[in-house]
């Protein structure tokens, strides 16, 4: 076990679905730390502190009163930035007095908040996650599940679709999977797990959204993006029509989008979407397809959430590390690597050690 | 963090209300210790460390036989001064078998008890409480609050009474609590905290039962008594009719009475009354200003239990102490001063610090 | 408190009642330990490690494939013996890839485990338990408790049967086993407390069980095996009819057959039966003792959960050890010397104490 927390604090994590935040108070825990967020009036993304400077009441309890937060206990004010306005029965504000700010931006539908340093956080470092504006794919999105595992749990899991034979058999698993070779590159941010499995029968979901007959090419193209994004560049086309080559143009096409948050070092937020870019103005495919995901349990990201927790737990009772690896962790090492990398940076160990080890 | 208990154990703290000890066997946790309470058939109340000498099974889960407590396995009886009676199967009995006593005794109509060195239990050091006699000043009583936080919080919520402009919004709360000065005093066991608003417009819940109209002056005479105790002198009478001289003789006044015991650091008991002596024969007016404070989670001590769990979580997420203090929290700060004091007195401090800092 | 576990690992436990072991898996933890049992097409039993070699998914999530467990997760294969036969999208297999076998046999329609050191497991050693074979002794069986308590609180009460007077009083419940003289006897592997009770007027239960009028032999011969099994040989017979000296041809004589298997050092599952030797084919009469044992809160059984759980919340408020003992703890502290034996034989303590002292 690390001393260290297993996240770096220095970088952009989704914190809310931009249409959940509004001229009101919200709390949520990020990075273990309590942030209430809101809306100003201007339209921007406030995130402060979520406890007040003088008895640490959450000033999510409190009340807006134009711009700045009112805390419910004693009626400190603090503006947008944080400075305390107001304090009761006194003229003299202790001008030390504040709340943390932290570096807020809208993008991608989403809420991004630096938990880190702000004097390096830079909008331009937000990962990309362009499939989810709503243009080019469509998708319903605007939920997610607070799911109590680590993170890197979910990257593992989304960095290896083998699982999808096992945790998902009857909708997109497929014994080709597992059969089909895989290559893995990377970059100092992003990892990629390339996977085609050429000339096969589709899986019944695939099947369904292509809607012709005979055996396909399938793609899964996976991307990680330190520390904390994943998306997944998958479908399938008619066998011989060019898929792999770069003609998609018979075929369906979506992506899976995981933006993935932690709370504690046991718990994160998992904001997700599945877009597509075949027929989108078919609402009603839209809505199947969400279904399909999320289902009062029953959906493919239900599937995952038992499999993720129950994992979680065993690993508190047997805490076997690192892990045994297969192959098809190439992947999700990767992946480690670069949040280890990220993490050296900040907190360096004294005897680092990759804490992976390949079979 | 301090390593002792943040309580004094040598002190006489409410563990019930009279009328809840009857000739049978009462469970209650106070200052970490478990105890069960009895009224013997003499009346005198009885406290027993609720643990059985031979296997610790909870006394409580026993019954009574006479005056005697049988324990519910076993069967040893112990007398009510803790000492064993009657071992099964054996004649002898071993003299050092006992279980703890606690000096305990009735009085303003709830049960003292004294966790401490029994040879320093003093019944005329009981803190003062005859507000509760029943006799001048008339309440209901009754009730009690098991609050998930340090006993002390409470108390800072009583000693600075601003919190209600915010917490008790469209009731007691008013503006004028915070722009009106106030005086602090204390003795070497109590501090006060005075403040007189004068020529104000009174809040809702006064303004009703004064039923006159026009301007008010307003007190709130807050006295604490070390280490638990807190009785507030509220009130208000026609602006000009004398009250800040003595004269409330056209007025209308109550009281807060709280007796709060810690039950753990966290933890605590809060027996609690609203007393006034004016209109006394008015059972449905006592009845309406029961339920002003405690109803269902809508009355004024619910909305200071919200406050208070939600301070204790944030604390335990946040440990910064000592806390930031204003000018408002003068009397707090002199109460937690008494019960350092005496916590000095049991258990000193390799480096005592006063671990309170005014602004 | 000692460091070590307080349950031997080299011992056989009961896991389950065989019935409820099918073709399928099912997740038992035992010492600590997470086990996924499972019935063979021979129907031999399986007990494995309950968690995936490759990231800890407990394979009881999983399926079985034939006598072979495939993870839910990433499609592992383990035979009964715990070896890894396939692992997705690679042909070589880690020849070290394997999860635990715990041996387990089937014996007195019980399953049988093994915790420790498979190499010691000597299915002899498997506790004598024939009265529940169903043959001579007649009783429902089949239920067991999760106690939230230590195993050996269970042991204690067993040993120590005066406390019927208290918690069962009413059924089985006399004065006279307070009363009545007990000798303890013992071997290297098991304590023995015989008691007479002679000339007595039986207890309720008793009393019906007979059916005669008149006073009676009555006697308790409880016999432990260490680490985790008692059975209890009890009955009545009509006084002068010869049982003390080994007629019991007039009376009435029942088992209760208990084993107890630590889950953690707090809590633990009790296997149980109640068997008779008498009026073997009347089934109402069957039906009747369990519910007198076991009836949603209400029976015999229940009673004792209650104070077992009660005491091991009290233990853990008050670390009170060694407990203080009574002449009719003579038994139990032999069971706990036996227990001792074996924990020093797998893990000495440095200094070494009985742990134990009589009164």
């Amino acid at each position: 076990m690390r001393d260290r927390t297993p996240f770096p604090l220095n970088a952009w994590y989704a914190a809310a679905w931009g249409h959940e935040i509004r001229h009101a108070l919200a709390a949520r825990k990020i990075c273990e730390q309590d942030v209430v967020l809101y809306r100003r009036s201007d339209g921007a993304v406030v995130a402060l502190e979520d406890a007040c400077w003088h008895r640490l009441l959450p000033l999510s309890l409190g009340a807006l009163k134009g711009d700045d937060v009112v805390c419910g206990y004693h009626g400190l004010e603090f503006n947008s930035a944080g400075r305390c306005t107001y304090m009761p029965a006194q003229k003299t504000i202790n001008p030390s007095a504040c709340v943390r700010s932290f570096p807020a931006v809208e993008k991608h539908r989403l809420v991004w908040v630096w938990p880190g340093d702000p004097a390096l956080a830079d909008a331009a470092a937000i990962p990309d996650f362009h499939w989810n504006d709503g243009t080019e794919w469509i998708g319903e999105g605007g939920t997610y599940y607070n799911l109590n595992c680590d993170y890197r749990l979910v990257i593992d899991n989304l960095m290896d679709l083998t699982h999808e034979t096992y945790v998902h058999a009857g909708s997109i698993g497929h014994d080709a999977i597992n059969d089909s070779p895989f290559e893995v590159t990377h970059t100092q941010r992003t990892a990629q797990v390339t996977r085609w499995m050429l000339g096969i029968e589709p899986p019944p979901f695939w099947a369904a959204q292509l809607g012709k007959p005979g055996l396909v090419d399938r793609w899964q193209i996976i991307r990680f993006e330190a520390p904390a994004v994943v998306v997944g560049d998958v479908g399938v086309a008619p066998v011989g029509t060019g898929a792999p080559t770069g003609d998609r143009s018979q075929g369906v096409n979506g992506a899976f989008l995981a933006a993935i948050t932690p709370v504690t070092e046991n718990t994160c937020h998992y904001f997700w979407n599945f877009v597509r870019s075949f027929r989108t103005d078919d609402t009603n495919l839209t809505r199947s397809i969400q279904l399909a995901h999320v289902n009062d349990g029953k959906g493919l990201y239900d599937q995952d959430a038992t499999v993720l927790q129950a994992q979680q737990i065993a690993i508190a009772r047997h805490p076997r590390t690192p892990f045994y690896n297969l192959n098809i962790d190439a992947g999700a090492l990767w992946a480690r690597r670069l949040i280890d990398h990220m993490l050296d940076a900040e907190q360096p160990l004294a005897s680092a050690q990759p804490g992976i080890a390949a079979e």
